[in-house]
């Protein structure tokens, strides 16, 4: 049994990870920090929680506190983790973080998307890109894991066997992307509320997303080189779910793919490749982390489509966080994520 | 290690039966039955089950291997029950039925709202309520537990306290009751369209429905007398849930409320008494096998507010069918059951 | 053609008002008021008036410019129609009050309820309440109307035939009453975020909603005396629409409910009194200015229902504003409002 | 003031072509069949259109009848205009129709993809294909016109000035199309439920889709030559609304995009071209005849990336017919189209 602490525990990653780490038979969760809701019980703010979690509530972020835990996860706003991850690892405890303030390597590249310099480029060095179907060694005996974010997670996935291989023409790669709302968080935002998100459909950051470079990044590693990539995310009237729609040009000399995506994920228990012809969809990793992928070649074409959907707040988020969890702490890797998704 | 039979598989307690018990450390499900879909593998009708089930196929009722469980469920529309029940209990197999076919004690009432005659009336004496929070102790030795419908599931526990106290009129309740589209099953009507029940409410069967029957018979049971009960469901443009909104006349001396409702449920596993002042939501208890519950007294007058939100499908249905197994075969009453609510 | 200025356009019952107007022959709209947004093009922050009113921008608010035209619509929050409406009659502009301020005829209860003194009660014996099917005359000649709410008006059109013929008993009236987000108005809140209020149902206000003084009002007026109303409204995953779901107990010498119903509403062109049995859907009104009402009589029992529904945007407000305008300046009623509800 | 027919009135293109042309000043609408509700009043189907349409009901598709119309609109299954069109057209009745049956000019092509022989090749000849951004003149004089389709129409307007001006590259389109779920139909089918198709992201059809030939052979003509078109549509949680996603590849002599579009559009009263940067929603054309694109070049490469959003009943399906009729009949293009979208 190890303690753990989280960070910045009344967004929606928050509640997810005390959603499946109330299941997790080896994970006691010591302590959430939160200083707007410090005081207030956790099954206050998510009555879903009565009955689990009875004495916890948020507190003050307490270093001390949180350096008694073996590991802290941040599911915090980009900058946060900067500022605590450094003593919490002097200290010995592992850290796990949702934000994207470990996932670009490149502190310069990092600082260019978030508008302010990198808060701890001296860490970036041991930061471990927490995918564990590219990184699961490194993650092992990783001090500092950076999980990654929802959108990469699906696109990474769903492209890694074509370009590992060689399949596709790194050079013209389109990532067309579906998520949910939650995918932008809990903050009281106008374009978020039911009236206006709902029934309709729309995209966003068409030019340029933050998540772009982090997806480029792992493309690249896949690649061997630089990929690239054209990224559209769409704004989905639905609460979870990220289902991205992936295009790439085959060369002339492409095998059986659905042998080849088969093959990569052959022993990955969080990869589930459908059957030729599927066409997944989001609810069927409601609240699972697992991520559904397909591949089509339509009319036999050079063009290959890969339909690759996740839930954003579990394998896009904390069900990955604790998968990242239990490869750092030698847990069976399916510990408190082997729940079915709920369907309907 | 018990083996449990589903009859009827393809609908959504089906599915949910099969969701719940894939977490039960005690139950392995041996077979499921679908005419229309025999041969087909779960996990194709219901992908969010690939991992799970991977062997178990819809097969045709036969009745050799049903008997060869230590429980059948069955999931299926009225009338199939009271066809096969009778052969399962004669061969030692205990039956859970989730259909309407022995919730009524009145078989001539039965025949009244089914419009078809009772098809069993011989098992009526020993089918037992299945609502744990009055009938526990019989259920822990029937043979035959008659699984409560969604709607009186919802309105009984939110009234048991009330009328079993003498605190309000009898004569003068009020049910208004709004449930989420699962409710009316997975066939394929129109009126379950989501481009017909989205964005939309209505009510139905305002004049009559189906579960006044059983909900009348269930608070006579509690009040000792009849009940004047008004019930008027709705239909709400949501997956799951449902709130039911109860209004009663209190007498002069009514008490603490909320006290009286803390008592009553004080020993109850899947019944929450909120604080005093609380508006449950539907979400909070979504894929819960739970009941919420706050009690009302707008402007201190003496109308009774009661709100009681279940998931239809679990608490409401096949979470409830499960509660009852466990009771049947001495299991932990939690067993499969404990995890949170999914939110959001 | 006349000239009206629109205070508060932000807001939905505001761009409700644009899209209704657009349509209108006799409407010109020379300005809109908005603080926060002065200078920006209405078509921006609502890109589905691109096309129309391109050259309309909101402004701060100008006392001179408002007082330039026939007559100003408040699409506020309570206080303001308060401070500016003086003036503007004094200068001979007529005022159109959607906000609260002038709805309760006592300063003192409006006062409690609004946490706040009355910033007008001088204006009071003057304001006439916009619900035309009661005070059609009232309102030609009035100078300052203040039109009626969404909940109350959907009670109290479903109530009135039954309190006006002393049918039911005024001491034991009920309304359960299901709502669309848009309710909420277009704050940025989170509980109405689609993340929050998406997929679930839940009550609030059950101990008492400002809404209530003011249904209690309009029905006292139409039982000659005192009615004790119990108001339980509901939060509903929709943009738009209530369900108000009414419950009355009649006396044993009630009469046709039918034919009542068809009676009082025969001349009016927004109330549409259904065929005995039906049950009214939210969508069948989305976006017209139409009251839909059906009531029942539950097993020929003492208890009635009314099922009332009407868009909160539309009758419960814009709609019902620019009825009222009709009316003030003697156009035909239905100008502007004479297009059929959108569905699905 | 013209006679019109509408045949198979049933649908959501059938109520929608009656929603619009219940505010259109030179329209009436003659006859409505419906071989399934003949003799149902149309406002007991749709009870938004009470108070509308009173007299009219369901009939039995008779020939005279509707050869006394001035226009007939089939908004039927495919197959069902080709049985009726020809005796029509030579009794003197125009022919508006919305199903697929005259859009392909290849007989072979069509018999292909509907797995059935095509009805009426003699008819092509003079069939116009109704998208009047590229066909208006030779509309106008049509007596057969064929209705594009949903998918269609948001992709062609998309890529149109893009391809008749030679600035991507015909051989590399991709067309990423979501859209609402009414683009099904009212057919009662599983996957359309509420309880299936809510809170879900899903593509279908990947590997071929009826609209696919129709829109290679529009952009074939816009080109000049063929083109080579990937089209993934994805079935998206609302009741009404496409978003085309489009992506070509530019050459290096590509111009200024945005004024590209301006031009290309200045004078269409149903496409609005937004401003730079703009990411359109599909609610901001919900039920207005309009598409609204915008342009983005994603950090300048020779990636364009063209938003594409339109109704799929209005623009998409029966406004677009009402157009063609307006153009057929030397009316005012907008009339009975000039209502802005409801937003929200």
């Amino acid at each position: 049994m190890i303690k753990v602490g989280i960070v910045g525990g009344t967004g929606y990653t928050g509640v997810e990870l005390l959603r499946l780490l109330a299941r997790h038979p080896q994970v006691r969760v010591e302590a959430i920090t939160s200083r707007s809701e410090a005081g207030l019980a956790v099954s206050e703010l998510y009555p879903n929680l009565r009955g689990h979690y009875d004495e916890l509530r948020f507190s003050e972020p307490d270093p001390a506190r949180l350096a008694a835990c073996d590991a802290v996860f941040f599911a915090t706003p980009h900058g946060v983790a900067h500022a605590l991850a450094g003593d919490l690892l002097a200290r010995g405890t592992r850290v796990i973080d949702l934000s994207a303030d470990f996932r670009l390597r490149d502190a310069e590249e990092w600082a260019q998307w978030y508008g302010q310099p990198h808060g701890a480029p001296e860490l970036l060095d041991e930061a471990v890109y927490g995918l564990p179907e590219t990184n699961r060694e490194r993650i092992r005996t990783a001090r500092l894991v950076a999980v990654p974010g929802c959108y990469p997670t699906a696109v990474q996935l769903g492209l890694l066997p074509l370009l590992e291989s060689g399949s596709i023409d790194p050079g013209r790669v389109i990532a067309d992307c579906k998520s949910g709302v939650t995918g932008a968080g809990r903050g009281a935002k106008i374009p978020s509320l039911l009236a206006e998100a709902s029934e309709s459909m729309k995209s966003y950051g068409a030019s340029g997303h933050r998540h772009l470079p982090e997806i480029r990044q792992g493309l690249g590693d896949a690649a061997g080189g630089p990929v690239e990539l054209t990224f559209v995310p769409h704004l989905t009237p639905m609460i979870r779910g990220i289902h991205a729609t992936l295009y790439g040009q085959l060369g002339d000399d492409a095998g059986d793919l659905q042998a080849l995506f088969e093959r990569r994920f052959a022993d990955e228990p969080f990869v589930d490749v459908m059957p030729a012809g599927s066409h997944p969809e989001t609810r069927s990793v409601k609240g699972a982390n697992m991520c559904r992928l397909a591949v089509h070649r339509p009319g036999g074409g050079n063009t290959v489509v890969v339909l690759s959907v996740i839930d954003n707040l579990v394998k896009g988020a904390s069900g990955q966080a604790v998968h990242n969890l239990n490869l750092m702490f030698g847990f069976d890797e399916t510990a408190g994520l082997d729940a079915p998704a709920m369907l309907p």
